[in-house]
């Protein structure tokens, strides 16, 4: 057997498999050719310069971001095209023109007159996106709202419109592929009516932007769609497998746990990864299996068949069978050491300085820094 | 009205009220003080330097650490007398051992005779406390298992038997006073029953140890306990306001956030604090009053009646009225400024780099970094 390359990892400790990270970027890779659009993956999954490179194929890239120091680090790294894709809160404009002058193109998004009115005083103008609601998830303008067409003349009036954009936050919600593919649809039916509405009012709408992890796996069609954007997807996660976009197999992220003890009459297993070192997503609970806080693998990542973290405290898992599966608690002594894989990779990323990775090439592990903040 | 002095402060902003932190360290410092036992604070909720100097009250005082990177922060600050109180991992006894022999009067915390052997292999000797169970929490051995004595004599054996603790966590799930004082009596009923037994047998115990946040503020009679830890109540959040361990007043830490949004329909007011600022710590909602994911204030920090971030995506909050409070959506336009009080300090804070401190004695606002990681 090959040497553990994280034998010398102190735990809790997050660990990324290159070569799966790099078959999942590869797989939507393809899918966005081959529905002929534009692939602006989101960076705030990963929020790393290392998967950035990966993710995003070099400084011509297409990036989404969650927030400006998303952007300020990617900009900082070379990237130039870059969709802060959270509504625009005026007081942040100052920083959106200071990376503009910089020579970032950096577009922002919004759904109000309040918002346009901020942006259009800015000089030289920001290009704006209009955030389109296609399944009531959170924030937007319905397609067949006419303050959608107003809004679009004051953004053009002052040379900021630079088109819609959309996200289908329903779609985590529903499993399997064709549950998907509808929320694809109605993704691309909201934006393409709202920019047939802006065009139809003589107004120019040339970025025509959807997209969540789930439905842009699932899309059969983008007639009239100019880019397509997905973050999760390039770690993957429970929650994703849960909704069948992909397989325990594809999960690249996972924490590195140290058995610390035992209440064998109880059944419960101690690690020393509490939500701290996982989060405290929940996002399987309402799934049709519940993974607790992580499925568990041993040290080389093969899954153990229904042992989850039934709980967690700041400091502390609490490993145990499934309920109702029947399985029988594995004897893992005191120092044993295991992988968890999370529910939610954005959150569980989050909670640590970096990755641990298992280069694709083999080799030593190596530490690739995360960037957080606002 | 006296100037904001967080005007200048990019949204979303972790803040911290230094003058309710003081009020909320005095209390329990007092209670600690006519309890007559020494205080033990736990630094995990924190993890900072200028707030250990508060809580701490300099470089004699006694800590709590839930990390050995705390434990390594705290000791680099001038610390000596220091508590890691999560069931040792083997594999961690080196960096134990490099603390100590900097001069670091590091205590570590086991129940196994697996922890025991690896600990009694270390040279010169490390000092450890027993966990123990009284409620069924978590790790530790019941008081009357015979395994205590076994245990306490191979520590012993080797000069690294130091004493006994516990931990009512379950202390979190029952409301008011005197539903916490019986669970301070319960945790020193087991932590003093422990310690006889270890001394029936010719054992030294030197340290008896309690504590929870609950727990400290109820105890009525800590005869033969020697320490008090407790973390929370540092900061307080709305978790232990739910249990009518403090007031809403007396949450020291807020997220200050911006209004980016509405979907006026609907009743939401969207803001630009989500999960990654707030936590996905759900603490109230298993409580008499779920608050969402935190309770809405003004810019100020006064409480808006019953209006709660209802849910939390990346980086968008969705504030509305509390369910069935007949409340009225107040007019917050965008670009408006509110803060928002946290389910649990130990999550919130943890999502941040660092706290916007509003200082007791006025005066511009200062920033104190946080330290992560393990």
């Amino acid at each position: 057997m090959p040497p553990d390359p994280f034998d010398l990892i102190d735990t809790p400790a997050l660990l990324l498999d290159e070569a799966r990270m790099m078959r999942n970027i590869d797989r939507l890779s393809a899918r966005a050719a081959a529905l002929g659009v534009r692939l602006r993956p989101h960076v705030k999954t990963a929020k790393s310069d290392a998967v950035a490179r990966r993710l995003l194929g070099g400084p011509d890239g297409a990036a989404t971001v969650s927030t400006l120091a998303e952007a300020e680090a990617l900009h900082a790294a070379g990237y130039r095209d870059i969709l802060y894709a959270v509504g625009i809160a005026p007081q942040k404009l100052p920083r959106v023109q200071a990376l503009r002058a910089e020579g970032c193109n950096l577009m922002v998004l919004l759904d109000s007159a309040a918002q346009a009115e901020a942006l259009t005083a800015c000089h030289p103008p920001v290009p704006a996106l209009i955030e389109i609601d296609c399944d009531g998830h959170r924030g937007g303008l319905r397609p067949e709202d006419p303050a959608l067409v107003v809004l679009g003349r004051t953004l053009h009036a002052a040379g900021c419109l630079a088109g819609v954009m959309t996200h289908a936050g329903e779609s985590y919600g529903v499993s399997g592929p064709q549950a998907h593919a509808a929320f694809a649809e109605q993704e691309r039916r909201a934006v393409v009516m709202a920019a047939e509405a802006l065009r139809a009012a003589g107004l120019p709408c040339p970025v025509v932007s959807v997209g969540s992890t789930p439905t842009a796996h699932a899309a059969q069609d983008l007639t009239g769609v100019t880019e397509l954007r997905a973050g999760v997807y390039v770690f993957f996660d429970l929650v994703m497998a849960g909704i069948g976009v992909c397989s325990t197999d594809d999960i690249a992220l996972s924490v590195l746990t140290t058995v610390i003890g035992h209440q064998r009459d109880k059944g419960w297993i101690l690690v020393d990864a509490g939500w701290m070192a996982l989060s405290r997503d929940r996002g399987t609970a309402a799934q049709a299996v519940d993974q607790g806080y992580g499925l568990v693998c041993d040290a080389m990542g093969r899954v153990l068949p229904d042992l989850i973290v039934a709980s967690a405290n700041q400091e502390h898992g609490i490993i145990a069978c499934r309920p109702g599966s029947g399985a029988n608690l594995p004897d893992l002594p005191v120092g044993t050491r295991l992988r968890l894989l999370p529910n939610h990779a954005c959150a569980t990323a989050a909670q640590h300085a970096g990755y641990h990775v298992l280069p694709a090439t083999g080799g030593p592990a190596a530490f690739w820094p995360r960037f957080g903040g606002w």
